[in-house]
């Protein structure tokens, strides 16, 4: 049995609703990050890096969002979450999903965790300033050229789709102005519709 | 034939490597990041982030090292370089890989980027003074828990070898004491004693 911990508002929702959409049997944990859960020894012992999500499996434990999205997808093969037996395409996802990891969340997480990066306060202001624009600037090049419609890949719906929608759940609280992004407008609401995608927000609200 | 875009001292190296490694026919070509042909009309065409590396395929472009890294694996299955059969252990290589992306490179740049993320040279300055704590942190954690050594994943070289390594080139630059990281030193000298990263490293400086 799979376990993920999560908190709500994190990544970690990615690979939650990934879990759903594949029909896969899991448990979850939530973590209280204004305790600082996520920094307690006990975590610390199942992810050392003190960051959500982890997915507990019975062969060990993972980390890092886009390691943990292909994982779900090849060990799920019939919900067809990645288009596992065609090296290129599956390329193509990763190299999306990468994007969303390495430079889109890190653009958003110098609004609140300048002290990552800097240790003065108007250092934290300076980039708190920049988001919008930095944001708004990824997301500009998602709807220009990557996303392709009605998912990120295409046709076929893929584990690309629930972490574009992760992330851009974020964009009123990043000041990016979703009316200068219709795809990414229209993908958000059609993931919203989704069973899975309802089912998991219902859970991390409750 | 592929064809690698790539620019010296950038994380393009490890690609390079694996391409190598893989055994893989391709070509190579070299861009001016002193004069930002990254951001030419040109290389935006190919390349619309403005970053390297790119890899041009016969089906397309690809981007983002640890997308292109497992493509290369998966292209040459015969050089063994990831653990492609078992979704478990691939998901660990592509854990190691995401982490060198999203979190230890992107502290790195916040030595010679901050304009990424702020504007004013205050800011720049922060940043940069906090690159040796930040990116020894990281470096700490891989020599702790993470390279399992010989080879980042044990007995078996994979697509984590050259990566790190390309990210532990870097090390003296932002003044971490290769001294408090002995096995990622051993990893490093090892690397550079294997004949494909000797012939890439002459490519790249000739």
């Amino acid at each position: 049995m799979l376990k993920l911990y999560y908190a709500p508002g994190t990544c970690a929702l990615a690979s939650h609703i990934a879990l759903a959409e594949a029909g896969a049997a899991y448990t979850t944990e939530r973590l209280d990050f204004k305790a600082n859960q996520q920094n307690s020894p006990d975590y610390l012992k199942i992810n050392p890096k003190g960051r959500v999500p982890t997915l507990v499996t019975d062969r060990g434990n993972l980390t890092e969002t886009p390691a943990m999205l292909a994982f779900i997808a090849q060990s799920f093969p019939q919900a067809k979450l990645a288009p596992l037996d065609d090296a290129f395409a599956f390329a193509q996802v990763q190299a999306f999903n990468s994007y969303l990891c390495s430079t889109v969340h890190v653009a958003h997480a110098h609004k609140a965790r300048g002290p990552r990066w800097a240790t003065d306060e108007t250092s934290f202001a300076d980039m708190k300033r920049m988001v919008p624009k930095t944001v708004g600037a990824c997301f500009a090049l998602i709807e220009r050229g990557m996303l392709k419609g009605p998912w990120v890949m295409g046709e076929q719906y893929t584990i690309c789709d629930p972490y574009l929608y992760t992330l851009a759940t974020w964009l009123e609280g990043d000041s990016v102005d979703l009316a200068t992004l219709p795809k990414v407008a229209d993908h958000r609401k059609r993931m919203s519709e989704r069973p899975a995608v309802q089912k998991v927000l219902a859970e991390e609200k409750a």
